[in-house]
């Protein structure tokens, strides 16, 4: 599936920049701008600083003089519009239309996703020709996304939909230790509380059961549970040598 | 339960601006800088222009010395690093963790989401004392997030596994025509493709069924039909015309 960003008569060149940032962070690189104000945009300064490293998005980019000639090879037309329009296609949140459009039994083979200009956004016209609009869910009486960041959120989104990105592995995967060894460090630190005078014996308090408690909630790895047994075993070293 | 945004050591004050407005627009509203390059930082020129109207943020916002001051009254830390660390806490895409946080029998009840500076990130030892490493799933290869950018992708998640905001309601809310409804309507599309000589009822060749499925798909609304059958009228009253 292809997926396009396409941006219509945007202002500034930092949100073009910001864009193509956003875009390559989710993976996407097919950059389309109808009219923007700027026709050297793609190589201003404030871009390619925005851009921060997505120059590759920016080199493949094209600019264009019309809509339609935005949108070959596309078949799924996605308008972002805060503002659902009488008469246009129907609005739908950003999560809910994805996993429906990818659940279809034929998917678009073609998506593309469209951002009017930072003041007007879509215009009527523009929006009419949807398969949806996208509304994402904002606080009521704030909808203000900055340009960049509604990209952002909708890469985002859509990468999701399409099975996202592995998240970084664990530097250490951790495996809990199992009750026996928990058990076992619970006596051997036991014993160490009653050497230091901490715990006695003789009167107990629920000392040791709020203790499991605390070790169940933190769920220590066999690693960890070797480190408190270390430390039992030096406080009742300690003990030992305080008695001679 | 209580939300707040620790940006640490932060250096573009378009950021700070930035995140401001994507965190308004999700609806947070407690920010914390500790030691942002800038003391004036919240009403730097650049700030105020990138926040776009979440002023009120920023006139909210606090500035510390310390990480310590900045996190009382918070009782879960989510660190955001691109880098796992040895010994660090576990590391999760923030979705999955949210909906853990929060399906916990006793969810926390103040959630801190800490940002490093844009060249550095955050410190190991700011991580260390986190309950998890948040990190969004990117594009392997870059991974290089706008700060702006990476708040407002947290604060949208976080927003939606809180319960979310409501999508803008329908312009129009859309039911579909019924199958009656729709064959009244092919019924009368017929007639009227017979009449401008389009459709030679001896040899239909699969005109109408097609059309049927055309129209299934397009599951037109009761408002849709009566236009489609005004434009069979139309034709038949012009075929009419025609012929005399």
């Amino acid at each position: 599936m292809r997926t396009r960003f396409v941006l219509i008569q945007t202002s500034h060149a930092g949100n073009v920049g910001g864009v193509a940032r956003a875009m390559k962070v989710m993976g996407f690189d097919d950059l389309v701008l109808v009219q923007p104000r700027w026709a050297n945009v793609l190589r201003r300064e404030e871009t390619i600083q925005r851009a921060s490293g997505a120059n590759d998005v920016l080199a493949k980019a094209r600019i264009v003089d019309t809509l339609d000639e935005a949108l070959d090879g596309m078949s799924h037309l996605c308008a972002t519009a805060m503002t659902p329009r009488d008469f246009g296609p129907p609005t739908r949140a950003p999560r809910e239309h994805f996993a429906a459009v990818l659940g279809e039994q034929e998917p678009p083979e073609g998506v593309a996703f469209l951002f009017g200009s930072e003041r007007f956004g879509m215009r009527n016209e523009d929006v009419y020709r949807c398969h949806v609009a996208l509304s994402i869910p904002t606080a009521p009486g704030f909808g203000s996304l900055n340009l960049a960041a509604a990209v952002q959120l909708v890469a985002y989104d859509w990468r999701q939909a399409l099975g996202g990105f592995e998240a970084p592995a664990e530097a250490q995967p951790r495996a809990t230790a199992d009750a026996r060894a928990l058990a076992g460090m619970l006596d051997h630190l036991e014993q160490a509380l009653v050497a230091v005078d901490f715990l006695d014996p003789g009167a107990p308090k629920k000392l040791m059961p709020r203790l499991n408690q605390l070790f169940n909630r933190a769920a220590p790895s066999d690693e960890e549970v070797h480190i408190l047994r270390g430390v039992a075993k030096a406080m009742l070293l300690t003990a030992d040598k305080a008695k001679r």
